[in-house]
């Protein structure tokens, strides 16, 4: 398939390569040309603007956030230039108003906009085993559905609206924001009894509590291991930001995303905004006089 | 070996029937008889009292909660009553600060206390696939393996003070409250978006959170089925306490926990009380409206 | 002096009005016509539009929120049109972030910002006993007190910086949330053990908390009076939402803020979005099953 | 009148001089003797023991807190000495488990218990401008008024039920301390714009918050003035667990009562346990990284 691809960041790059290596024909685009060498040098072309990216069957987005999507989609011109008919398929975590307004201005053009945000950090995006939900007009997940398997290991459908899967891809990045604080907490409280953190995570993280994001924080935090960081720390605040305005615009309360956002920022004042968001267990520590 | 067993509740009953047919001789007792009966049948034979029960190699007590554990080992008699060389194995979930009673008491009587609190809940008692976190005298814990073998499937070592197996089993049913309160709150917020909890919960607890809390309670939020209860919403609220109770003893400050005990609190307000703890779960679809 | 005046809503048009009766001459402007009447009666005259209202010695906006002072300030060219020389006195409340853009694009224009937010609501408004909070440059202060003075009982002097005006008046209406809450909180707690919320409320503001906080808001909960609303809730969450933010941005945390702003959502989502504020109260009333 | 006089702390010391000053017969009793000599020098007599205490027409209790009150009323076998008749006047702050239990133990010995406890620190006391929280059988009560005005400035009735004074006492000092708490995150707000804790906190005390909680906790805060403590945070962590623990019998959630625990504890993790209570507002500032 004729592709454009625009946001070559560590989880775009390995996307782009995925979809190069399946055969289809992309048209990479970065704000910063440094990121499209390797992209090139595997056989994708280079898209001289975000206008030319949109010119083709299907364009990707993967922008770092709502700022860098709207600069990219909207202020560029880019969807204005837009041929009816064209799927763009967006896969960054965006905020649920953010994808509205993506969804409104795509019907206007005749654009068909598909939301695709997934699970996995950059070495499971390189494995090509991203977990992917997809919504959007089911005709053009169909169309799509090579590329997404190209991607990821899974796709999982969420129905015709967009802001569905948005809605559930920051309800998850919530949930893990509430394991690690809740590791945090229980590892402050045990250390003060003379358990070690490890032994805690490694009793919970083996038994009732044996899934990936226990096992991979878990030994994050049990080893105070917070850098190089896989996602940092101020990026966590961004997305429980997201958790909190999904439910502010619906009147719906999150007292524990409350707390999150409360102890990221209290992690950021204390000098842990670019360690590995897993850094959020210190807090407990700290306040309780144990860092 | 002559064990006597303290408390035929549904996990007891399932421990020491465990016991009975690993060839075991067990004196049972209950505070109410007709508790005995299937262990009876079993080969078990009754002690008359909580002091009878004492009077054996091992004795050890699965009692419902702090009050009936004082009640049982100091006020009957039974402690003070005991041969020294007993070894009292202490399976119920307990606050840290009787568990530090019990050590001093049974230190000055001449009798080994370890703590061994377990994960699990009756039908896992039932197939001796516990976990079971074992905290005292690496002598004694020897000496009583092969009952702990007879029930569990692993049993974890944390060290010779009793104190430390408290406070992780305390940490961990913190962890799962945690857990409930975040696919709660997730719940809430899909919902309002129109995506059916189930639908998150299921991709939730397939990837990332693929472990028996998100997987088995997350069925339960998703259906709603808070009835019968496995483990009563006011013994989840029992248990937030002990946490808090045990961060206090130690200024631990436990934010997380602070949310659960007043949203539990809020669910026995709403009439929950009795209802399986995963209705925790319905604290923030009611918030928002959407019960 | 030659007064613009931006905002006519009950604030606006009580503090345009004292303005006019202490002799100055004031063109008035707002978004819908209807309420220039009553100050074309008192002596004002009509202008056109924002830019008109920029044409003169000073400028006054006392606008709804944020949207409205963009598009009227930026948006409609009235600070574009603006000749060097004249100040601007900003008096509604607004987010730090956007003074720090106003105090910006003033400078570039040569047009000095002055921030002026009061407290109050509209009968002492009308009375001409605001508290006015003022910061900008000294002359310009200087230059508008006696403006100042025909609209407020007080100004408190708060330096050079607009930040600092806008955040003390966005730190007093959290102090005043956190008010309310902290009533809502008792009156539920002393309710449940048969003590009215009204005595309760009576005794601790004829005591301890003797002030208008406490006696004013106290008897509105006392009486469960929530309308007419003299500040709709849904106009107190904004306000909490200052605050957050304007933590967030300096990383501060805040979590009484925080608890206010899950309550305010919760009394929205419950149906109290355009009742007097003081519901909050109705939120703790709510949870614990005595509404 | 003849009254025994139990607890000579500075409260108690203060209360009882009132009471010789006044005229009345007064017979003190106190743990350590040494806080008798001045009670004595004013004309008291001193009582050899509780039950010494108890034997006259009136005993009251201001004893340390709930340990010190079961100590010195139940096991010291005062209480059931006394004789049918006697009112007991318990004026420190108790939770309101041991009021009814107070109640119910009084009751059964023909003995009548008024809750009588006070706002107002320790020079309030020995002004005799207390505010006295009355709750009992109303002919007690008027038998005892001539020694509560000897006391206080004024008393407040609150009926027959004696757990009603005491959940008013509880719920007005969980007020306190939520204020302290708002003055302290809306201090580490302001600071981090460059406004001086001490400018925000006259202003609101000087306006809206014109009362004097805000006047006083506002300027030890705006001086960061904790010591010498006049009430310790320790004891203010233990009056806020009597806001829980009540909450907590009735089903009623005080999240700001959780907030506020939490952040005594790490106060308390911090080194500030015995510094005064107001001291709660380094919390927000440590926080935020401007300690």
């Amino acid at each position: 398939m004729n592709i454009g691809f625009l946001g070559l960041g560590g989880m775009g790059a390995a996307m782009a390569a995925n979809l190069v290596k399946a055969g289809h024909q992309v048209r990479v685009w970065n704000r910063s040309a440094a990121a499209l060498e390797p992209l090139l040098a595997l056989g994708a072309t280079a898209a001289a603007d975000p206008v030319a990216a949109f010119d083709g069957e299907v364009v990707i987005s993967m922008l770092a956030d709502d700022a860098a999507t709207r600069a990219v989609i909207f202020d560029s011109g880019a969807l204005a230039s837009a041929k009816p008919g064209l799927i763009h398929l967006g896969m960054a975590t965006l905020s649920v108003d953010l994808v509205g307004e993506l969804v409104a201005r795509h019907r206007e053009r005749g654009v068909v906009y598909v939301a695709a945000p997934v699970f996995g950090r950059t070495d499971v995006a390189a494995a090509g085993k991203l977990n992917i939900l997809a919504a959007g007009p089911a005709q053009a997940i169909a169309t799509v559905q090579p590329l997404l398997d190209a991607m990821g290991q899974k796709t999982w459908p969420l129905g015709e609206d967009p802001l569905r899967a948005a809605v559930v891809k920051i309800a998850g990045n919530f949930m893990i924001a509430s394991a690690i604080e809740a590791m945090g907490e229980s590892s402050a409280l045990v250390k003060r009894f003379g358990v070690e953190p490890a032994q805690l995570l490694e009793i919970m993280s083996g038994t009732l509590f044996d899934a990936p994001v226990y096992r991979n924080y878990g030994a994050q935090i049990a080893a105070q291991r917070y850098e190089p960081a896989a996602f940092r720390l101020v990026l966590g605040l961004k997305d429980v930001g997201l958790a909190l305005s999904a439910g502010q615009g619906r009147h719906v309360p999150l007292p524990f995303a409350s707390v999150l956002r409360d102890n990221l920022l209290e992690a950021i004042a204390q000098g842990d905004g670019e360690r590995d968001w897993a850094a959020l267990a210190q807090v407990a520590m700290r306040r309780s006089g144990q860092d």
